[in-house]
């Protein structure tokens, strides 16, 4: 495992845009976000991820030159084009967009059609946290797990971002609505592991913790069984709606790849009706409550959603972002070769 | 089991708050929305919990002629004090007014804290959607489930709502975030089953479908294990920040039951920025393909969040609603005694 630094991944990352014709900003912007992915420990959205990123421009689905365009403004509430532009670069706009409805009026929502994959969803939630609102956000994806009670693929894994500023680092829960992403599941498969918990179903019908098993069958499992398919569907029925997007079932008919996705961005400045300090004595409470919790012996570690983030980035800023030698030096090769010139 | 008429369970609800002094408009809206739960088939929020509610009453913890108060509004987010009334009318009270503020500013949030238990959380989803609007709510509550790797309860089950109105049966998930209620486990082993799933924790710290066994333990499992542990932390961060009210730790401080919680209701005005007929259209084919997925053999009924009330409703209204002979028999004898001649 190689140790690299933040500043050398966004580099070449962003040489490796614009060589492909990225406008600086974009390309200033998508690398420092997918290279702080790493930096921050979510290593799947991360260097991990950028290959294919790099991939989807060659393969032309994603524009890099677009920027969201207005469909229409109501108060608070406003939605837009995301012309297949960048889904780090709309994202980023989209929820930018909503502090600055929220500054205004409290509360401000922005949902986006036809965008490209955001890589990591908490991104935007800190983007909120981290200019003292409290954020909400959620995407919908292709189609990649049943239903309850289904054996074929209707849902997407849609993941679910709620942020609340806090001064010792932000709590923020990003969940995606399957328990295990297909790249956790390829990961046990790889160390010939089980996965810790039931990951869904194998070929008989029957939950399973192996990952091979739910890796044949795509039988992926909606996180709280029923509830993570309900919420799934409800989550991809609120952007689609309001941004006049696709919903799943409609991206799943889109010919050569995951594109013309549908987000909703809700930022919250609750600083106009909640002063700051006692909110964060509010939060402080609460959060001292929850680490006092008696551990079960086990080796989970009892911890508030978003407080590993600070310690993860400390130690990477330190010693460098740990990246596997052949991701790596995949990354190199994009610099010198097109997906272009490859069969996908 | 009885099968009792909507009106006649109204009634006598009515009446029993009336007797107590409770004022006309408040027993009106209590008594209706408490027999509508079990109309709509959530019993265990219906005629099954009215007793619980007139214990509170009784215990004065509600206090039934209490109204919100204005805390501070800013443009489309508000906060006010329940003063501790009727959970129910100070929830539908907020959500109503989220959708006030929602048709001038296209979306709108109003966060109460010290309230009580809402009943039926979806209730306030259907609010929004009978309005015309998308609504989200949630609330906190006493500690009732461990955090992931925790044996001693410093979460509440914070049930999520979210709602999008649909003309064939609002889409709608009401989650907990516990995989299972008390009153479910307790069901169970009334019935000596089995969960279908897993529901919690053992003595040896072992995962089991065993009702009873979680019952013992009092570690029911978060819904997604560390999944909802984490969304219902986020959930009452959002809650106790945005309406400077209680969290679930100092909920579970207050003495003599569960009271002064803290909610908050979203309600977005999609009409302005989506035409509702193009909406109506893409939930229509989402859900179409949703309803299309191949069953996996089992009983577990393909259907989308929400699907089922109008069925379960229709039949309700049309044979009376279903009510255990001895709740019956509970509810007609607080008409002659309070809960103040017995000890808690």
């Amino acid at each position: 495992m190689l140790r690299i630094h933040f500043d050398e991944i966004t580099r070449t990352f962003e040489s490796i845009l614009l060589a492909r014709g990225c406008p600086a900003v974009h390309a200033a912007k998508v690398a420092r976000e997918v290279a702080r992915n790493s930096l921050e420990g979510t290593y799947t959205h991360g260097v991990n991820r950028f290959g294919r990123l790099v991939r989807n421009i060659d393969q032309g689905l994603i524009d890099m030159a677009a920027v969201p365009t207005l469909g229409k403004a109501f108060g608070a509430l406003e939605n837009y084009d995301g012309n297949r532009g960048f889904g780090i670069t709309n994202a980023w706009f989209a929820m930018g967009r909503a502090v600055e409805l929220a500054a205004v009026y409290g509360i401000g929502c922005v949902a986006v059609r036809n965008t490209n994959h955001w890589m990591r969803a908490a991104t935007y939630g800190y983007e909120a946290c981290d200019l003292g609102m409290a954020g909400i956000c959620f995407t919908n994806t292709m189609p990649n797990m049943p239903t309850w009670g289904a054996v074929d693929a209707h849902l997407g894994n849609n993941p679910l971002v709620m942020g609340f500023p806090y001064k010792n680092g932000h709590i923020l829960v990003d969940m995606a609505m399957s328990q295990y992403s297909y790249g956790a599941l390829e990961l046990a498969m790889l160390e010939g592991e089980q996965m810790p918990t039931v990951a869904g179903f194998d070929a008989e019908g029957n939950l399973t913790t192996d990952p091979a098993a739910v890796h044949a069958t795509k039988r992926v499992l909606p996180m709280g069984y029923w509830k993570g398919a309900a919420l799934s569907f409800v989550l991809d029925i609120f952007a689609g709606s309001l941004s006049l997007g696709n919903t799943t079932s409609e991206i799943g008919k889109l010919p050569g790849g995951e594109y013309g996705l549908s987000q909703t961005f809700i930022a919250i400045d609750f600083s106009k009706v909640a002063p700051p300090d006692r909110v964060e004595e509010i939060i402080r409470t609460a959060v001292e409550d929850l680490l006092s919790s008696k551990s079960d012996g086990s080796s989970r570690p009892i911890v508030y959603a978003g407080q590993r983030l600070a310690a993860i980035k400390s130690r990477n800023e330190k010693e460098g972002i740990p990246v596997d030698e052949r991701v790596w030096e995949d990354v190199l090769s994009l610099k010198s070769r097109s997906f272009q010139d490859f069969p996908r």
